[in-house]
């Protein structure tokens, strides 16, 4: 949908009238303070749309859950419990609901969290899974709005991996890499919400929003809602061994891995002075700037045109 | 899906890992004692499923909310505000995002509520909304189970209206007749979720359902819940005067009235001595009795089989 980003800033927003817990419908999250400032999100998740057609029940219920915990996350909010909303194909036998209720009792385990209630409804579709999370103990302060001149820009985990292995899952030359690149596409299948980096930097950090949609089109974000410019050097942005195989063999570039998106990791930003407070995953790729400008600079200082490059998610 | 039930009760039940919030997963809401007594629900609207292929968008959106409204009025919350999470048509145009809007813009206003967030996701097919409702101080007292021998069964409002209504909309031959009885098509797209009604009664009633899949299905659940039994008399229903005209000309009979859905009332029970407490739009059907039967006389005392008769929503 071309328009989404229009119909919410000029159809949906106005329907926030102005409550501060909607937070502008610009932000991952509503924040409830006067309820032990609960967050709550809502993350569908689309079979053809998220994931390619054919993925397992499991691992899409199970990834359902794991997509909606991000936005936790972005407030260093702690899970407590998910609603699940599925409309499912009315062919579905027992064994998938063997299997989707495997894949929830996974995620769910892992991040000690319950299935408060939901909704089911049968039709004739691909499986789709509307996931609302509740969290408490957000910082109310934080958000994708408070990144300030000067700022560090900074991000979790390591860029691109998830989109190399969606590839290794839909293109058929390179299908049979997926068979010993597991772990790539396991982080595309899994991901891994950063609820605990979220709750460690919430609260040094002045800004943080999950990478769902891609690193650049996040940044892009952040400095928007922010209203800030951005320093970024591709030669800081962390990529990992397995996935720079597939840089280095030409088979994807650069800004194929940090314009793909599902990386599910934190994009936030710090004052200089708590450069000392990130964690040893975390790595430093630039700097906040005055203006709108996001200046992204190869690894021979060359500036790229931003615009010019693919922006966000590719729905598939 | 037939196993519908079954899902629930054997494999997501177990997901709720007894966290009392949960209720079992057997209420029409979570309901969070620490958090202000919040109640919260969601409901799913699938065009093709719950609304006729074709009814209009904005009428689609503001039923949604209101769908999901009715589930707080049976724990008597006042709500709060909404999450949207949308799947759309990649088709629809600037038109249709307006009149999404306006339909939940109707629906927000009429009780006073926000917009708090939610989720856009575009896929070829049919539109489907799906809503959370958060309301507070519901009473966690209530639900389904509390029902006890010699309650009183009390149905607010009048029953059937709505299954006229949407035969009036969807029987080819009955359709000319919806633009005449365009009171009882209302019914059905336009659901007046019983909130104030709710709140009244939340604190003398022993059980609370609304009304979404039927009557005598409601009263089967509510039964099965409460490990109780019930007699109703069949002549205690209400019915509309204008329903009731299509019982004179049989076109419906009673029975298909009490077994249609959508009535979006709320069924509830109560102790006799409270009986002068019920409000003049509520009627006494019935009385809950020991065991498990649901005993439905008709007319001339006869007693007719609940479980012959259709039983519930008929997905259409």
């Amino acid at each position: 949908m071309k328009n989404e980003f229009n119909f919410i800033q000029s159809k949906l927003k106005p329907l926030s009238f102005n409550n501060k817990e909607a937070r502008g419908l610009s932000d991952d999250c509503a924040i409830f303070n006067n309820l032990n400032d609960l967050a709550i999100s809502v993350d569908t998740s689309v079979e053809g749309v998220h994931v390619p057609i054919g993925t397992d029940i499991g691992i899409q219920s199970r990834r359902a859950i794991l997509r909606a915990l991000s936005d936790l996350a972005t407030f260093g909010s702690s899970p407590i419990c998910i609603f699940a909303a599925m409309i499912l194909p009315k062919s579905f036998q027992e064994s998938d609901f063997d299997r989707i209720a495997e894949g929830y009792r996974k995620a769910l385990i892992e991040y000690d969290i319950f299935l408060a209630g939901g909704d089911i409804t049968s039709q004739d579709g691909l499986p789709i899974f509307s996931i609302t999370v509740l969290g408490d103990k957000g910082n109310v302060e934080l958000g994708r709005n408070k990144a300030r001149e000067g700022d560090l820009i900074v991000v979790s985990g390591s860029i691109g991996d998830s989109f190399v292995g969606l590839n290794l899952l839909m293109d058929d030359d390179l299908k049979q890499k997926s068979l010993v690149d597991t772990n790539l596409v396991n982080k595309f299948l899994i991901p891994n919400p950063q609820i605990e980096l979220g709750k460690n930097i919430k609260m040094f950090a002045t800004s943080i929003i999950d990478i769902s949609d891609g690193l650049i089109s996040e940044i892009k974000h952040l400095c928007e809602n922010s209203k800030v410019g951005a320093d970024i050097n591709i030669i800081d942005i962390p990529i990992s061994i397995e996935a720079k195989k597939y840089i280095d063999s030409n088979i994807f570039n650069h800004i194929d891995l940090i314009t793909g998106g599902d990386d599910y990791e934190l994009l936030y930003t710090i004052d200089p002075k708590d450069e000392n407070l990130i964690d040893e995953n975390s790595s430093i790729i630039g700097k906040i700037i005055s203006g709108n400008k996001i200046n992204l600079y190869s690894k021979d200082k060359n500036l790229i045109d931003v615009n010019k490059i693919i922006l966000g998610y590719k729905h598939f």
